[in-house]
């Protein structure tokens, strides 16, 4: 029986990360499922796609990981099953899993057309149980992919923002925060490489080089750090860098030498 | 060994959901446990009954459900165990158990007496811990309902509150709100069914049909449709409802032929 | 196959949880982890204590217990190993595992230096995952604790502040509060034996004895009780009493002779 992982925006107050639980529970008894986490922000596409990317290589090979943040629900966007060299992936077909599946890591894309899989009657509102479900449990219990529809040759994809590197200086953004207020940028460790000693600058606070521990900082004082995304993340020490400096998703970064 | 759930007002920030875990846990070793929620809002009983309901029919016959919404713990008010044709139900006899216990649905109703299975010492303030979690455990492995107390022919009932249909009019409410902000109304499918065309008005918003799915609506605009619990539901598209309309529970709706 | 518990400050919006849970999985396939509780207020190492110290009993002999509540992570402080004779803990060495550790309790305490057991490359900033979970999987697999590094005489511990009793008069304070807006004092159970008829003074309002139950008070009226961590504790009946007084952590609380 296959491990099976959930990464959806139905947060944890309403009965249906539970529901999708029994079902799944019900069709493939035994299986041992893993939130990833619940709390993508509402139809944040997007925020679904880098957490799912970020989550999916600590997870054993063969995993099932099934992401839903589904703002088209009950359209004709099609459901979308992946299957990677490490494991599959399923969710709406509108970029929600592209970041973790990028093309050389894929070795078929399907459309889950074989309705057999779904139950019946099927909601047009949720479709992490009546879709979803039913087919992570079908997988899981042993069910080829092939078997869930027609191979496509492509899906959605999402682009992240690129940070743009002229002369001595980068130009990235925002583009997580994370529950203590941190700032996650997309500017990646090995773009610093080539800086021998840094200035960021974003709002009004000016940090002097990455450190190596957020506790490299007095308290409340900004601090810049390499997290583990491998990622340029702007921190508080002991305090939220998005509360002290006012900063939300996009907000620029700039990052020069000193 | 049987699954267990578990619905609570308890949140998931405090220890009380975990240590009930570790209750069944060391009971029952392998059992497994599904969050239904724990995010029912505090001492709210129908909100925790209508929850249990929904959640019911999607795991498998002989689950063991356990419900803790509790505001009368400590007092005299019995803990209930439920029998039914396709699983056992367990919680306070407040009504948070009736509606997923419609009196054909009923094989058994118990008074749990039997002081020899709850913790000891046992508190007066949490009866998860003390009295439901170790009654789960024991149910799950094996022990009959009959085991835990004597008979009783009834308990505590909640209603939904019902619309009222007159002429062409339906005058229902909001009766829940989930995660999305979207207004969960008491009108079933079933009473739209004698409307060609309908228009759907709450507060100062006038929708006209119910549509197939959430994205019928442009962006920021009300939507109405028959959601997962076969309801009548208002959503705002790729927005709150609650916030974009000001409404909560209770709010009138009022549904007529357009 | 031991159990493994988690308490953290990491919130459940991340996914840090779920790829800590991914990182054990990998490592030590079947093995069940309870979620004690993710929310820790973020760097509050002393209500990580608490929470841990509270939780232990409830859990089987030889659990495994990972507390993650760690604003030094990425320094030098240790990652810490306590064999007790009920079970083991693992977390920073920065008190949050000290209170569920009386020197009675302790067997063995560990320096986890073995960076074998470790994830590589390993980053600064999120030892949960790198760390703490792998060598979680590690002891669940049936690892011994003297493998993971040298023992040591003891660790950072951290004191819960203590009431002070004079004459008849108990002088405590709020130490926790929990997500009904429950105030958990320091004052035991044990020290109100000596007190016939007493009288609790917290902010404004004044408290006529210690109550069998929330239920005991008219709604939306202070309520003293003793709770399930055996901790005077003011409620509001069918409301929040952090909210209706005002009150937070460090509140002084007054409890004299009626």
């Amino acid at each position: 029986m296959r491990l099976v992982t959930l990464t959806t925006d139905f947060g944890l107050t309403d009965p249906f990360v539970g529901v999708m639980k029994g079902v799944i529970a019900r069709a493939a008894p035994g299986v041992t499922i893993i939130d990833v986490t619940h709390g993508i922000p509402p139809q944040d596409v997007l925020a679904g796609a880098l957490v799912l990317e970020q989550a999916l290589p600590y997870f054993p090979a063969g995993t099932v990981h099934v992401a839903v943040v589904d703002p088209g629900v009950g359209t004709d966007r099609p459901a979308l099953c992946i299957e990677l060299h490490t494991g599959v992936l399923l969710g709406p077909d509108n970029g929600v899993l592209s970041l973790a599946a990028p093309p050389g890591a894929i070795r078929r894309i399907v459309h889950c057309t074989e309705e057999r899989f779904f139950l019946s009657p099927r909601s047009t509102t949720f479709h992490g149980r009546d879709v979803f479900a039913p087919l992570a449990a079908a997988l899981a219990s042993g069910t080829g992919v092939a078997a869930l529809g027609a191979e496509v040759g492509d899906m959605e994809r999402l682009e992240v923002p690129a940070p743009v590197q002229h002369g001595g200086v980068i130009r990235g953004e925002v583009i997580y925060i994370d529950h203590f207020g941190n700032l996650v940028t997309n500017v990646r460790e090995q773009m610093l490489a080539g800086l021998r000693r840094v200035r960021i600058g974003i709002r009004d606070a000016r940090v002097a080089g990455v450190s190596g521990s957020y506790a490299a900082a007095p308290a409340g004082a900004p601090v810049a750090v390499v997290n583990s995304w491998g990622l340029l993340e702007i921190a508080v020490r002991d305090g939220s860098a998005r509360e002290r400096l006012g900063a939300g998703i996009g907000e620029p970064v700039v990052v020069e030498s000193a």
